[in-house]
C-alpha cells in the first residue's frame, strides 16, 4: 500500500509509492543535450550582455572583457525593475503594484559545457562567495523582502541559456510559499522552542536512511516529504537563518557536499535537467525576521517527471521513488 | 514595466509582463502528436482495464464489452487504494498514514482522437452527468474528505495515454492548496458577508476586459491573477459550493462552454496539451463544510511555457501575457 506523508513544515501532505519503488532506469526523462552556438555568457561575448555589476577577475583585466572567473549582469529581460515605487493599490476586489526587483544573472565560469560536478572546489567557492556578496549586498534596498537565489540547469528544469548561470531576485514581498515554511517554522517553535530544521537534521543524522552525503558542517538528504522523486537537501548543522550570513569556514565544505551532490545525481541519471533553490529568511521586515526559528538550505529537484493536474490540483504530490529508496541510489553511486 | 498581482482568494503574487505581451505564435509549446497503437480505452479492449464501476451504455449490451458512451473503471496503477484504515501516526517528528483513497479513470467518449471540442454536446452531457453521479457516489464513503476531478489532455500534460479521459481521486484530507483557496474565500465572507467568487463574477461581467464567454448560467474568463499564459476558469453564475449540486438546467450551459473554451483554445494554439481540474468544496467536514462561501469552477491550464526554479521556489508566477491580452486572442478565435 501507498504511504501518506505529511510535511511537518508546510502541511502539505505526498503520496509515496513504498509497494513499487521506482528505479532510476525507469525514468523517461528528457535528456539535456548541448546545442552550441553563440553564447552571449562565454569569453569574448562580454558585450551580448548588460555591463557587469560585480566580477571576479584578474586584476590586470578590465570590467566587460574576459579574463574574470565569476560574473553577475543584470538579466537582459528581467522578470521585474529596479527603478520606481512600488505603489501597491487596489483594481476593484483585486491587489496590485508595481513590478519593482532585482533581476540579475551570475555566470558561474567561463566554461559553457561544465556543470557544477565539473569544476574545482576554488571555483565553485568562487560563486558561492558571490551569492553572499550580491545577497549582502541588495539587502541594502529597503525596498526588497526577499532575495531569492535558484539555478536553472538544462531545458526540461527550464533554462533558456545552457552556459551555467544563477539568477538572484530581488522581491518587494515575501512569497507566499516562503511565508508558509516561515509560519510552520514558527509554528514549530512556538510549541517546541527549537528549530523544526536542527530537529530535522538531528533525526536523519540518527535514522541515517536518508542521508546521500555528510561533512563537517552540512549534511545533504533525501526529505522524508519529497515532493519529486530524487529530490535532496543540503543544509548546515549550525543554525543560521541567512545562507548570505554563512562562515568563511563553512564555504569549502558548502562547495564540496554540493559538488559530490551534483556527482552523484548525474552518475545515477546523466544529462540530467534540474532546479536548485536556496531557502533564506526574509529581509528588511519591520517585525520579526523569522531568524530564531528558520534555518537557510538549498532544495535540489532533478527534472524526471511531470507535474500533471493531480499535483496542480492538490498541491498533494505523488513520489514514485521513497526518498529511502533514492538516498541509498545516491550513497552507492560513489 | 510589470505589474506585480495579487490573487485576493490564495494571497499569491504573479508578475505580468503589461510592457511585452507575448503573442500565440512567440510560444514554442510542445505539440500533442498521436501516436497510435494499442489503446486500453478503446472499443474491444474493455478486458484490459480493470473491470467497469459504472457506465452508460446501450441496455443490449453487457459491462466491459463495447457498446458504451461513457466508461468508469478503477486506474490500473492507482495512487491510493480502497480497501484499509488511514492510521494516522508519527514518525519522529514526521506524520504519515496510509495511503487510503479511490482513483478511477473515466472514458469520455469510445472516440479515441476525439477531444472534447469534437464531441456533440450531448456526448458532453453525458460524461458531466457521469462526473456528478461518481463524485456523489464517492461521497457516501465518511473515510472521504475531498473528491478531484482533472483532465491530464496531451503528454505535456502529463497524460500517460491519449484516449480522452478524466480522473477522479478520493482524498483522506483535504489537500493543502484547496484549503488555503477555502480559507481565503471564508476571510472574505467574513469580512464582507459576500462570496468572493461570486464578487469576481461581477466584476469580470461589468468590466468584459478578462470575459472569453458568457451563457445563461456560466462565464469563462481568463483570471486577472492567471499563474500560466491563457489560463482560463469556467464558474456558474449561481452560488453552488459542490459541482455534483449543480441542476439539471445547468449541465447542456456547462457542455457549451465548456466545448467552446476549448475549441478557442485549439483554434488559437493548434495540438495544444492542457490540464483541467474541478474546484468544489470538502466533503464530509466535521464543522464547516464551507459551502457559504466557496464556489465551484473549473481551472484550466494549458500546457505553453516549463515551470522553472522560480515559480517553484517562491509560488510567484511570471505571465508572459497579460490575461486581458489572452482573453481578447480567445475572442477573437470564433
Amino acid at each position: 500500500m501507498s504511504e501518506l506523508r505529511r510535511d511537518p513544515i508546510g502541511g502539505r501532505w505526498v503520496i509515496v509509492d513504498a509497494d513499487h519503488s521506482r528505479a532510476p532506469e525507469e525514468f523517461k526523462h528528457e535528456r539535456n543535450v548541448f546545442r552550441g552556438g553563440t553564447c552571449p555568457f562565454c569569453y569574448g561575448n562580454e558585450s551580448m550582455t548588460p555591463p557587469e555589476i560585480e566580477s571576479f577577475r584578474d586584476s590586470s583585466t578590465a570590467p566587460n572583457t574576459p579574463g574574470w572567473q565569476v560574473r553577475v549582469v543584470p538579466n537582459k529581460f528581467p522578470a521585474l525593475q529596479i527603478e520606481g515605487d512600488i505603489q501597491r493599490r487596489g483594481v476593484g476586489i483585486y491587489d496590485m503594484s508595481n513590478g519593482v526587483g532585482a533581476h540579475e544573472v551570475l555566470i558561474e565560469t567561463p566554461y559553457h559545457q561544465k556543470d557544477v560536478s565539473d569544476l574545482l572546489n576554488t571555483e565553485i567557492e568562487s560563486f558561492i562567495s558571490m551569492y553572499c556578496r550580491r545577497a549582502i549586498d541588495l539587502t541594502r534596498d529597503r525596498r526588497f523582502k526577499y532575495i531569492m537565489v535558484f539555478k536553472n540547469y538544462g531545458a526540461a528544469a527550464g533554462a533558456s541559456l545552457e552556459h551555467p548561470h544563477t539568477q538572484l531576485v530581488a522581491l518587494p514581498m515575501v512569497p507566499k510559499s516562503v511565508m508558509e515554511e516561515i509560519k510552520g517554522a514558527q509554528n514549530y517553535f512556538e510549541y517546541r522552542e527549537r528549530c523544526i530544521f536542527c530537529d530535522i537534521i538531528r533525526q536523519e543524522l540518527q535514522e541515517q536512511e536518508r542521508i546521500v552525503l555528510e561533512n563537517k558542517h552540512f549534511i545533504s538528504f533525501c526529505p522524508f516529504v519529497s515532493r519529486f522523486p530524487f529530490e535532496v537537501w543540503i543544509i548546515p548543522k549550525k543554525h543560521n537563518g541567512y545562507f548570505c550570513h554563512m562562515s568563511l569556514e563553512e564555504v569549502p565544505f558548502l562547495a564540496g557536499i554540493l559538488k559530490e551532490t551534483i556527482a552523484r545525481l548525474k552518475k545515477v541519471f546523466p544529462d540530467l535537467s534540474y532546479n536548485f533553490i536556496i531557502h533564506s529568511a526574509p529581509i528588511n521586515s519591520s517585525g520579526d525576521d523569522g531568524v530564531e526559528y528558520y534555518h537557510w538550505h538549498i532544495e535540489f529537484m532533478p527534472k524526471l517527471t511531470r507535474v500533471a493536474g493531480f499535483e496542480w490540483g492538490s498541491g498533494f504530490y505523488i513520489v514514485p521513488t521513497p526518498p529511502e529508496a533514492a538516498a541509498k541510489y545516491l550513497r552507492e553511486a560513489a
